[in-house]
């Protein structure tokens, strides 16, 4: 849902109170994310767990849901969000950063019914271009996952075939697994 | 919509007889194209009109609605498929096959409401991982176009942004001015 179409900065923008669901600004526009859904809300969640139970204990890497990233000029809203370690913003006492102003390594989106696939890849595209390494776009009702590699290429995955993994991270993910978190 | 989902050849599905509106073979199954609405048709024919204003009188190249193209194991049937005046699949006498066994030089897509971008993305990125140049998935509804470059690298464009076009054919397009065939 597009709220405003006013000319606005980034640094405008960000003075704002936050929305719910939280609202990005996108091309000098405010666009509302849907709120999420029983899927979204398990995919996003053992995303995150699976990912930080192999990054996390050795250093590597960080998963993060919902977390806002601004750069570029836009602020995006990434359903997960992965740092690597060296890279996650902390204050000197090693305190995480509230703001995360730089693009993440590894952005993950899971559309929602209803929405626009287009904007969602649009924003994955972005983080491309601003030096994100891999983009995962999950689409629960078609079971695959749409593969953003460096220089937005694009792949587009089903079945058993092995996902890309942000490298130093071991993990090893079909799409097929992916979908069966979704499955008591 | 999904008809059939057993196993098939691609020679027994060319065999079967063509439905309205016509099937596609992709990864084994026969999936049913959308019955074609007022913009699809408006932008379908307008885009075919103007780019053999430029290429037929100069024998460069073709646009052809509707065509069937099988190859790489898929017979794909994008919205507008443009050839090369020497790939032209023709008799010895000069007169145009029926059947194209060939990748186009250039695939277009317009998205139909409620039809699945991802299942419309994959046709592009079968085109360009079989030889395809290049790749347009029109999207009336948010008014951008998603284009696919050799490689699968994508970029989508909007507004006042200049499409790229088939090298060779004299053709300078905007997004905004693909949109503005809609107007009356």
């Amino acid at each position: 849902m597009t709220i405003a179409t006013q000319p606005l900065t980034l640094e405008q923008f960000l003075k704002l109170p936050e929305t719910k669901p939280a609202s990005e600004f996108i091309k000098t526009k405010i666009v509302q994310k849907p709120m999420p859904q029983g899927k979204h809300s398990r995919l996003q969640f053992k995303f995150c767990a699976v990912v930080n139970e192999v990054a996390e204990p050795q250093k590597i890497a960080m998963a993060f849901p919902e977390l806002r990233c601004s750069f570029g000029g836009d602020s995006v809203i990434p359903d997960i969000s992965v740092f690597r370690w060296e890279r996650i913003p902390v204050s000197p006492s090693g305190i995480i950063a509230n703001r995360f102003e730089i693009h993440p390594d590894w952005s993950i989106e899971i559309l929602s019914p209803d929405q626009s696939q287009t904007k969602v890849l649009e924003r994955l595209l972005h983080c491309s271009e601003h030096g994100t390494e891999l983009g995962w776009l999950i689409e629960p009702k078609d079971e695959s996952i749409l593969v953003v590699f460096p220089e937005q290429r694009v792949k587009l995955l089903r079945g058993t075939a092995q996902l890309p993994i942000l490298s130093g991270i071991a993990l090893e993910l079909t799409v097929e697994q992916v979908f069966s978190w979704l499955k008591l």
